[in-house]
């Protein structure tokens, strides 16, 4: 467990049961009915992680990103955190390390007191300050509004020569499938708040300990507040040929996504599932159907998915282990196929010790 | 009058009376808790409307800027139209003419039903989607969440080598001021809803009838809507020295922010104030302090504000009547001083026809 002190709770006021995203089918559907996007040579756009476009500077694109939620966890600093590695990670998945300029936005609940609003504020600003500077990058403008729901979120833009981003679409038959954090965020994140919710705790609290609940949350925390730049370095280095991070759609919802972008004919088979421990219990144990083991539970700030040459992927993870201090895992396999993602009937679930 | 078919909610399946708003009292409560008349905040690079920053690539820096807000006008599309308008402006403010991505950020209000959620939503996203194809560019990427309020903004990046913008900081003595669009949106928005309010119609029907608050309102509709890209175009053509653009700060709050960053020791002074016709007479009898004639008085999407050699002014003018079919006015000078700007004590109001 790492070294944290506690959010003190007189502090609370940022409830974490907000998060609403809107459902990815009737997002499609909207997006589908405008013909959205962009004709331009060599841009890309809905379904990827951050949009490229060729600027009329010869040779130089924008990879641009922007993503904004509600909060999840009761400390403001981290949540701060939390949402600047959550934007990042979608130029980390197209293998752009380096960000020109973050755009932060923010709104703040107006259900607050006032003075819970300038503390909590307060608070967001600064971890969402540390992890851009931790990325090497600034916060240099944004907006900022009254909401009844506090919002945070940013915009993370990159211009970049063509060598600087990945495009996500190479993946080769014989590719292995490298996942680079655990999954079960959102179950971890629940089952914290089921801490004050006698009604869902009696469901779990046959398979874990208050304890333990406790560690998982914190260890999702971390998880999610961890930058994946170290991950979208070692993209190049170990010549990565197609990678998406994991975010709201679950890991067989991004690998889907992906898949279908890809220009050989292949499909990914995922056969294992690295969790937070105990998650995978307490998802089934809870009795609300988070589709963990189908691959559809949200994450926020999760893994880099990443297709890579089999005889680089051990390396990959190796290295990566060194720098993050956290483990990446080999999860699945491309192969040749339709363009589909899926979860093997044998599934091995692993187990990842709390942080 | 331009020719515009008000929006029928009916035409789109909606009920008669839907809106596509915040409820007003609500949000003044929320505007009276902040001590100001607005629910905005300016982009934290001080002085300037977008940020400008350096890449990593000799000569070229990403000029960016992003605002959110709430819906004014109940029309959907022109809803849509009016926010991207309104993001452009930061770049059409610096002299930025060429947008190189739009993403578009939106909160649907989870107090709509599915059916008016998906209405509104697709009408929205056409409009701003139109704005942005008038402006020459398009959305790329954006983000939508579920949000108790409407919300509907963007991110306008443009990447820009350094003749393509202006930086806002050489007026000189001697200079003119040019402002491209009438004052007056938030209160002809207003009085438009205090048609279905008695209490607040009642203080207004001496001064204004029935018909003309509508065309006050379609008048600010329309002006709102209009990109000032053209105003941007001609200040390259024109060698404007400085300009900003009068949005939630009021024309003299904008002002101020840009008299603080000129570089000589310089003054403005505001001698003509372009108005919305009996918006300054409703603004007067409706007994709500919306700081016209003091020049705080918010705009959405207003027009530029910009200091113009003497010599050019007039035909900068001129040449932007021929583009946008609406006038600018020479509203003031640029005089020896200390980083000052006010509106002169004899300052005379310009009743603009409605559109």
């Amino acid at each position: 467990m790492e070294s944290y002190k506690s959010f003190d709770p007189t502090e609370h006021g940022l409830s974490s049961n907000f998060r609403c995203k809107v459902p990815q089918e009737e997002l499609l559907k909207l997006l589908e009915s405008l013909g959205h996007g962009d004709h331009r040579e060599g841009s890309i756009g809905i379904g990827l992680d951050s949009c490229v476009l060729p600027t009329r500077h010869d040779g130089i694109s924008i990879v641009q990103t922007t993503d904004f939620f509600y909060p999840l966890v009761n400390d403001p600093y981290y949540q701060g955190k939390i949402a600047a590695a959550n934007v990042l990670s979608d130029l980390y998945a197209m293998g752009v390390t380096e960000c020109d300029n973050m755009l932060m936005l923010l709104g703040i609940s107006s259900q607050m007191t006032l003075q819970e609003r300038r503390i909590s504020t307060k608070l967001v600003m600064e971890g969402f300050r540390d992890a851009c500077l931790q990325a090497g990058t600034s916060v240099n403008g944004g907006q900022t509004v009254l909401n009844p729901w506090y919002i945070i979120g940013g915009v993370a833009s990159s211009v970049c020569s063509r060598d600087e981003y990945i495009m996500p679409e190479n993946a080769k038959v014989g590719d292995v499938l490298v996942l680079t954090k655990p999954l079960g965020t959102q179950i971890a994140v629940n089952a914290h708040q089921w801490l004050e919710e006698p009604s869902q705790w009696e469901k779990i609290e046959q398979v874990i300990s208050k304890e333990d609940v406790i560690k998982a949350y914190l260890t999702a925390m971390f998880s999610m507040a961890r930058l994946n730049r170290n991950g979208a370095k070692l993209m190049h280095k170990y010549g990565a040929h197609a990678a998406t991070d994991v975010t709201g759609f679950g890991i067989l919802g991004h690998a889907n996504n992906l898949v279908q972008n890809q220009k050989e004919s292949v499909s990914f088979i995922i056969k294992s599932l690295p969790i937070i421990a105990k998650m995978a219990e307490v998802a089934k144990a809870c009795k609300i159907n988070f589709k963990l083991l189908e691959g559809f539970s949200a994450e926020t700030s999760g893994g880099l998915f990443i297709c890579l040459p089999p005889e680089q992927a051990a390396k990959y993870c190796e290295e990566i282990q060194q720098l993050d201090k956290h483990q990446a895992w080999i999860i699945g396999e491309v192969i040749a196929g339709n363009h589909k993602a899926t979860i093997s009937p044998d599934v091995q679930i692993i187990e990842v010790d709390y942080y």
